[in-house]
């Protein structure tokens, strides 16, 4: 037991903001408490929690993320791609295809770079899952594909996607003036998604490009979620609005989704920012 | 124009969180603009602001501090005892008694430390004031002293005191269990209050030990206020509830408050604690 200054990194992506630690070189004895301390937005440092960046005997890199509450999550879109960056910046990883183990496998990425820093990252997202028992939403179709729902007095057209976790996509003419806090909570408790639901609502801007909003179960309106804007461009392909590759615009920043047809993958592209270093003391 | 790395070290003060810049050492070209940088707690450091602890030829240091918005504060309690605990923990000051030039005057401070580090700081806070037109609240008394007010369907009790702010101060029989949302801002919005009001919710334990919430005009509820919890104080003292020195539990921390008959001046003791050290990229 004794004080210790412990180095981290502030990145975010998209505005998803996690404290880095470099786990090759620091060591922390109980992440969950330590994920606690540092998001408090007030008192720590502030994040939407703590991302371990550690050794793997399987990639070339291993990523462990939990979350303000100190549960541990199994993979994070956004959080992901700073890892990327971070493992590439330092000179710990040297080439741009990269393997990263997370709790939801090992996820392949590529890294853009400029300046010899990485700018942006594209990472394989895996396949949609459309099959309704699986998403899981209540239906008596065997996929939820541009099906009208009544939720809050208003008729909707959604589809349903799971990309690892349960997805509502529906079509707005106008995100910027949507009710979100009215309609978000909503979705998120119906009866028809008994592990409730992420609900994304899409305006389509033209076939490459759509704007989005997010409302995440637990969570409220977020700045971005990356596996909803896999899950709002599927709709958006499922449903004939647009093409297989999609700018989307979120408030925290933009993301493009491509959809492989053959492989039946998707991928998403974005941007990864450090924002500062900084050290903290830590008692052990 | 160019990339320069910036040293800060990010306190707070009873949760009350600001990016604190060395300006002995480091320039800050455009503080507004930095600031509003600074306080994004996505996007950037995160805080409720950022104060920069400049040279004074008045005083043995000079705090200036601007909100997170931009604007620049006068002063601000939980900021400037901070501000004494880096000048005093970086040797740049090597006395317990300090002078601090703000944008409201000097203010003289005690520290108290521990293994050489500032832990508490006193704070001079002044005068109270009572007279109505000057915190200013309408009435037809010359002091709002223990005044029966409707709001909200509700009589309350209330005294108004300016501590350099208007602050209406109410008694309630339970804090924790207060709806402060609905409250608040139709205390800050009534027409009594021409500039608008800080409102606190106190409730008394005993005649050394009040519990205390507030709703801050511009913020809604904040984890504690310097003044706010001054103005409280005299409330009690006025209307006999407490003695001259008072234990007041707050959301963000505990902080101490004395009423010194002689001088008619208030002294805030509270805690000021260092959370870590960051460097940022910058671009001038």
């Amino acid at each position: 037991m004794g004080e210790w200054m412990m180095k981290f990194t502030k990145m975010h992506g998209c505005g998803n903001d996690y404290v880095y630690i470099n786990c090759l070189e620091e060591k922390v004895d109980n992440p969950a408490e330590l994920a606690r301390r540092v998001s408090d937005r007030h008192f720590g440092i502030g994040s939407d929690g703590l991302i371990l960046i550690c050794p793997s005997d399987r990639a070339d890199v291993r990523m462990r993320m939990f979350n303000a509450d100190g549960s541990e999550g199994e993979m994070c879109g956004n959080g992901i791609r700073c890892v990327a960056k971070y493992v590439y910046d330092h000179h710990i990883v040297e080439k741009t295809g990269l393997s990263v183990e997370t709790g939801a496998g090992i996820k392949q990425l590529d890294l853009f770079t400029e300046q010899g820093k990485v700018v942006q990252v594209r990472v394989d997202m895996g396949e949609p899952v459309l099959a309704a028992a699986q998403i899981p939403v209540v239906s008596d179709k065997a996929e939820v594909i541009g099906v009208p729902v009544e939720v809050g007095g208003k008729t909707w057209e959604m589809t349903c996607v799971s990309m690892g976790n349960p997805h509502a996509v529906v079509f707005v003419p106008d995100t910027a003036g949507l009710d979100l806090i009215s309609y978000g909570p909503l979705f998120e408790h119906h009866e028809m998604f008994p592990k409730r639901v992420n609900t994304e609502f899409v305006q389509v801007l033209s076939r490459e490009e759509i704007n989005m909003r997010v409302w995440e179960r637990g969570s409220g309106e977020t700045l971005a979620c990356g596996t909803g804007t896999c899950a709002s461009v599927m709709a958006c392909i499922l449903t004939g609005r647009t093409g297989h590759r999609v700018l989307v615009h979120l408030l925290g920043g933009d993301l493009t989704i491509e959809y492989e047809e053959k492989s039946n993958h998707i991928f998403m592209t974005g941007p990864a920012v450090t924002v500062y270093e900084g050290e903290i003391e830590t008692i052990r």
